[in-house]
């Protein structure tokens, strides 16, 4: 469930438009008036208002934005006004550029949206960047991470509820072969993950916990420093229990001193229309404390009100 | 160029439908009334006979066509009332059975379609066969073949004109050093044919023969005989001259005694509304004889008529 926030009766766009012009002139920026507007307006409102803006002021919404607000709370405000699709494929180019550091970036991107939300970003990739995204990974990528980024961002999963269970059982048998041999990038592995439908990973993954009594990501852990295989853990909680592998990098961001601010804004701008109410959830279940209270703790000023607007706080 | 007919006044959609249902009364069909029909007809006109047909007479047209009709006729037809996407899904399904004599026709599917109708293909394959075409074709091929045909069908190359010469350089390089150390299913070289665009493939491919004196295809010819090297050429000229890939596929349908019928009828069915024009030029230039010609030696009967037809013959 969605935590973002939308007021019953939402203003004509003219209207939004006005306000948000209003908060960008003179010295100083209206801070607040930019929050409560664009972070109570779902996917369609904003893109709508943008384009209402740029038909009124001859100016992208984008760019009065870049040129008003700074840091986190910037960065956090312009992602959140580019569509779904618009907004991976900016975060995928990001990532690619950052090497080794971007692939879990890109693995949750590939694992966590649908087959038909992935083809927007791609197609969005070809009109932004003149080249496409899996072009960009497999050239930018090498080895075992090559191996299984490509068929990841590739993929188009069939997405219906249907389930073979005597296929379920035996690609179990499969993954469990390649685990116990160390193959964890052996090619059948490969192609269960990053081809089988959701619904049908989660059979496999279940029956692998019925025959071998232990789940997938305990025997996964051969050596926890391993980053190739951290990464196959977090895939395999991705397509299994998203909701788990976002509440981990929600508490990652903010454990200890400092918050990684990069993946706090890209988990909740990207869930907020989502699934927020179940990361939610699962983030107090785990932590004993909400996630609003630890935002409130790490984060602060405009941006730490941004970011409780998305995950539904009334107040802001 | 395409090379279906249709005429300049089309009749109404009902009168279409009601020609039809009259061409199936009684004992016999009128087969020449079907094709004078259904083979001037683009894939938006036959979508909309099929529609109102169904609502008309409350059986779909593709039935009453199964029962009416028989042979290479029939499925000429069948297949030419499907829209392209289904028809595509359905081409590759029968491929995946035919094991390693279908390889070839996925390569073909996934090789000359463009981005957008591949992801309709992949859409309609969910919903037709519920599971995804590459997670069934991962699971029914294996070795190099497997290593290619997956990212081939996977593939959402950008479409853009826009080419980097000092990568197609660069990749030129590569190709031609995997194949220097016959090396042919590198993942390199599986990289470069299965992300890049066809405008940048075509830079890369133009850049080999300046550096070696030699196109690709000359020099993946160490052993005639090996499948995996014919695949790969085919997929170079699939990429790069379609219309020859093409040509060569329906010389091949009808050399010497017999015909293969199956391909014939593939190809003039897939090709009528995109680029037969082109193919039938290559097919004379290549042969000596047109298609036409070749074809009305060929076949007979109402499936002679059925692709004349949908060559651009305008007698029929």
């Amino acid at each position: 469930m969605a935590s973002l926030n939308v007021p019953s009766q939402v203003p004509p766009v003219a209207e939004d438009c006005e306000k948000l012009r209003k908060a960008f002139v003179g010295w100083g920026t209206d801070e607040a008036c930019v929050i409560s507007i664009l972070a109570h307006r779902n996917a369609m409102q904003r893109s709508l208002i943008r384009q209402t803006y740029a038909e009124t002021f001859g100016e992208d919404l984008l760019k009065s934005l870049a040129d008003e607000l700074s840091g986190d709370f910037e960065r956090a405000v312009l992602l959140w006004i580019l569509n779904p699709a618009e907004r991976d494929a900016l975060l995928a180019n990001e990532a690619i550029k950052k090497g080794s550091a971007g692939h879990c970036i890109l693995m949750e991107i590939a694992c966590t949206r649908s087959s038909h939300h992935l083809f927007l970003v791609r197609e969005d990739y070809h009109i932004r960047f003149k080249r496409s995204l899996v072009e960009d990974v497999a050239h930018h990528t090498s080895g075992e991470f090559r191996k299984i980024l490509v068929p990841f961002l590739m993929a188009h999963r069939y997405e219906g509820p249907e389930v073979n269970m005597e296929l379920a059982t035996s690609e179990a048998k499969i993954i469990h072969e390649k685990i116990t041999e160390n193959a964890y990038s052996h090619e059948e592995l490969i192609r269960i993950l990053t081809t089988r439908s959701k619904a049908q990973l989660s059979a496999t993954f279940n029956s692998y916990n019925d025959l071998y009594g232990s789940t997938i990501n305990k025997n996964l852990k051969a050596d926890p420093k391993d980053k190739y295989l951290a990464f196959l853990r977090g895939a395999i909680k991705c397509l299994s229990y998203p909701e788990k592998y976002f509440e981990k990098v929600l508490r990652l961001s903010m454990k200890g001193f400092g918050t990684d601010e990069e993946s706090l804004t890209r988990v909740v701008v990207t869930r907020a229309e989502v699934d927020m109410e179940n990361i939610k959830e699962e983030y107090h279940r785990r932590n004993n404390v909400s996630l609003e209270n630890d935002i409130k703790g790490d984060t602060s000023g405009d941006y730490q009100r941004m970011l409780l607007a998305l995950i539904g706080n009334k107040s802001v």
